[in-house]
């Protein structure tokens, strides 16, 4: 459930999203690119939550795993995917995580 | 819907935390906390979304302005009824957002 990071640094990706009314095939898709981002180099971890709004926070190693990983072939399929039919604004931040705690 | 973020760079608090089964007084206090925390210096917006796990990012001009939120005295309370009833488990990263995308 909670993505099982290392000790930082490592980077996030921070996907916010609303969806259209159109979801056909989302989850299909949403399931096969988790299994491919677990395949890539530099892959850490996951974990996501949607009420209206859907975020999705992926970990990765360093920024060239998030490029290669944005620009693997299927997924940019998926990208395309969600922009024309899933989703109706998202927004993307790339950020370094410098410091983390839990309580577990 | 939406934190309406300045450009980058900027900080996230990412805030993943499972509930218990006990969250009376929980919905009151996060209200309450929202309120405070849009009041604090250096508060950009905050973004977030439940399902089993839940997922709440705050966003921050900078650390210093986080280090004082974490110290504003009614969050300190909010913070130890979170630890002590409300959470079953939680992990917090704090990232500096590098760059950001968007289709809106």
């Amino acid at each position: 459930m909670y993505a099982n990071t290392p000790n930082p640094p490592y980077y996030a990706v921070i996907f916010s999203s609303i969806q259209t009314i159109d979801i056909k095939g989302y989850n299909e898709t949403a399931g096969r690119m988790l299994e491919l981002a677990a395949r890539q180099p530099g892959f850490l971890g996951v974990e996501s939550a949607r009420e209206t709004l859907g975020i999705t926070v992926s970990y990765w190693k360093d920024l060239e795993s998030i490029k290669s990983w944005k620009e693997n072939s299927e997924h940019i399929i998926a990208q395309e995917k969600g922009k024309q039919q899933w989703y109706s604004s998202f927004k993307t931040r790339i950020a370094l995580v410098e410091r983390d705690y839990e309580m577990m």
